[in-house]
């Protein structure tokens, strides 16, 4: 009999039919009667009842049926008796795919720590809260696709292994097929990159940006959207070695149409969810959100207007808070860094609202951004979030070669291998801006988990890359 | 002024009404009273005609406007006097950008080779043949993400960085934060990997399969797409180190199923990009394609059945042929593997269409495929494709713990860092199959490209990481 899926079981209107499904059991309770499985296939985080009259059915032939077993259930769909589901399903005929010994299956138990799931992470899929954060995972990659193909923007595949970067010097991880019991060595002591894969030295990359300007510079308009690399050595509930990064870039336009770009796609992202994935955020919302306000948070962000603020104005913000008895850990001049504390202050006690902070002092930002006429700023643009901080990184990109040279020597960096990207600014420079978005800000935020290593399957991050 | 682009312009109604495009120019050509750029903004393959009264600009405004250079044009939208357009603009404002230095920019000929376009790579995108090459790769990433929506599979994020693998030994790029020049070993020699970033010694994955099982098995139906990697010393064209790759894992589907999709999709997939860039298409049919037929090859297979042909079916037509005086370079008895040269016969010119092959002997295809009741054969279903030779790689996996142990032991797998690919078949195990399908063979049937490396944007091969 063909297979139906459970989501689609779930809204059938083909009462007193047969129907068979297939999934994993979520449970089994019953009385001497009658035993009823909650069956769960990974289409919803939503499970189907099968009611087993035991006068059909032996104990031994419902033995396999525990926490974790497979099982394809055909029966005839009629309307439930119980609350919580409209429809369920009188067994007629069980076939067990596998089995889960309850004394070995690590699911067993409820209310298991986000610590021990993640020891077991090739199975955490299978619970309630995984699955909904993966389909939600699933469905942001969508919102993603979507809304840059209707905008016009075409997906650019930048390299991963790459033998230049100006930026991550010292944080980045290397690539190598060399023997490492047999290294070569000239005659300085160097060692001799001309027999490995490359024929020098490579790193993964941890930014796709300057070659996406490239692209821009071509395309018009563009985004990449893949994994990025950070050998940081950094084990914090928002830290991970590998993760996703979505950096589009745009021929022509400036900070103004950059911001309205970051506000209208985000808020886009997060319309998707509310959209697409109610089932799955309502059960975040009220077993993993710790305030239940994960619906709330959302909410608020597609019905506002982000704020536009310079960070000049925001600095005297944070300083009038001092003064006015607000205390943080990092201090807070013209010219500081925004720390983390100083956004979110921002975000969640000053305006109550998204912020998109613009024009940088150059020295906290990188050399490529556009310089602003006063010399001192840049116009970068990045978003700030309630419970996140920054979720983007954006900046109208310097298009002078001689402003970006200028800048380059100042900062004394080695751009030997860097002459392509010159190029852009020596051969038809355009005007052009761009962002970066880190893909597991996104899902912290439209999820409500607290540690990014629970938004992405298999997380790498220092002493870890299991599974 | 509000900017165009110049894909609407072209298709512009707004007759006699002012407008501005923005752009690089492709050519500039005229005489005394006129002069004619075409300007491209990489939003179509067409160009827009701007024509210039020369009584109304000076030679000395015009100079700047050289190949390559990058305009805003302001003017008015008129129906064009040329043929091969319907619009053009009649030039009231020029705006430079930036320019283009006619002795030194390197895109000033035409019919550069490819060869050549690839040492520069980070210009080609601004050619006809790879802009249209890469906005099809984005219009292929859009038909597989919506492909997969639309049947109610989830887009998985598989690692790249991996500490366990059991197929690509030998052909892998190790990842490490090790200081090369003082490599700790223990007390037997061995390098010591506790210091390593990740505490062992870390490599690129060569698959997101098995890790994509683990999903399906809580999912149901999940699909990856991203970058994969392998240090195979190969120079031909085609073979890149760097390289996507779709793996979808599908639960509680059987071998006909699996044909099924493996079918379904790729004709999407082809017939989306038959629906969406014939501009580029006829493009590249009329310049690129050697024989011209790359639209007809694509809509061949839209609108055949595949074939479906055991292995061993196939391997008794090409003994029939050798017979018949066909000369093969390799040997094709029962057994051996099915060689690029086998499966182009089979599919040009024995069949003249698509063939799914499947039902191999065992001891040619890897461990996890499900064996056949005769205990020969395994449930592959491989997909070959004239031009290509095999674009998919299918099978249904091997879901009994028992008969996958065996496998693995008779073959001496080290399974050591597997044991939660084996929890799948401990826990819960379900019938379920999938395939590979390597992004850029698939670009290459949609391009009629004729090297790996001119579908990507930045090859990764032997000796060569630029960019």
């Amino acid at each position: 009999m063909q297979r139906t899926v459970i989501i689609d079981a779930l809204k059938s209107t083909a009462l007193n039919q047969p129907i068979n499904v297939r999934g994993w059991v979520r449970s089994r309770r019953g009385n001497k009667q009658v035993c009823f499985i909650a069956l769960n296939d990974g289409s919803t985080i939503q499970n189907i009842q099968i009611v087993v009259d035991l006068t059909q059915f032996s104990e031994d032939q419902l033995k396999p049926v525990t926490t974790g077993s497979c099982i394809s259930a055909t029966g005839i769909l009629v309307p439930s008796q119980g609350a919580g589901q409209a429809v369920e399903i009188q067994l007629t005929e069980l076939e067990i795919y596998g089995t889960a010994d309850p004394e070995t299956y690590p699911l067993q138990k409820k209310g298991l720590s986000m610590e021990y799931l993640r020891t077991i992470a090739h199975l955490r899929p299978r619970t309630n809260t995984f699955g909904a954060v993966f389909r939600i995972r699933h469905h942001m990659t969508m919102a993603i696709h979507t809304y840059f193909h209707e905008h016009g923007f075409f997906n650019f595949h930048t390299p991963l292994i790459t033998a230049s970067d100006c930026e991550g010097a010292g944080q980045m991880f290397q690539v190598t097929t060399k023997n490492l019991y047999n290294l070569k060595k000239d005659e300085n002591g160097k060692i001799d990159y001309s027999d490995d894969f490359f024929g020098k030295q490579a790193s993964l990359t941890v930014s796709g940006q300057l070659e996406g300007e490239l692209a821009a510079m071509a395309l018009g308009k563009i985004y990449t959207f893949g994994p990025t690399f950070r050998a940081e050595n950094s084990n914090t509930p928002r830290h991970l070695a590998e993760f996703w990064m979505i950096e589009p870039e745009v021929a022509f336009i400036d900070k103004s149409e950059l911001m309205d770009l970051e506000e209208d796609f985000i808020k886009y992202c997060v319309r998707w969810a509310l959209n697409n994935c109610m089932d799955d955020l309502e059960f975040l919302n009220q077993y993993v959100d710790p305030e239940h306000k994960l619906i709330e948070r959302m909410r608020s962000v597609v019905d506002t207007e982000f704020v536009r603020l310079p960070y000049t104005e925001g600095i005297a913000i944070l300083q009038e808070a001092i003064k006015n008895g607000q205390k943080f850990e990092f201090p807070c001049n013209w010219g500081d860094d925004i720390s983390s504390e100083h956004e979110r202050y921002l975000v969640e006690k000053h305006f109550g609202k998204p912020v998109i902070m613009t024009d940088y002092p150059k020295d906290i930002k990188a050399f490529y951004m556009k310089v602003n006429e006063d010399g001192k700023t840049v116009q970068g643009t990045d978003v700030l979030f309630p419970q996140i901080g920054e979720i983007i990184g954006g900046s109208v990109r310097e298009e002078s070669l001689d402003k970006l040279n200028a800048e380059i020597e100042r900062r004394h960096i080695p751009m030997k291998d860097m002459w392509w990207y010159l190029d852009t600014r020596r051969f038809g420079a355009a005007p052009h801006a761009g962002f970066g978005l880190g893909f597991e800000r996104l899902m912290l935020f439209v999820t409500g988990m607290q540690n990014i290593r629970d938004v992405i399957p298999f997380p790498r991050t220092p002493k870890t890359a299991e599974f």
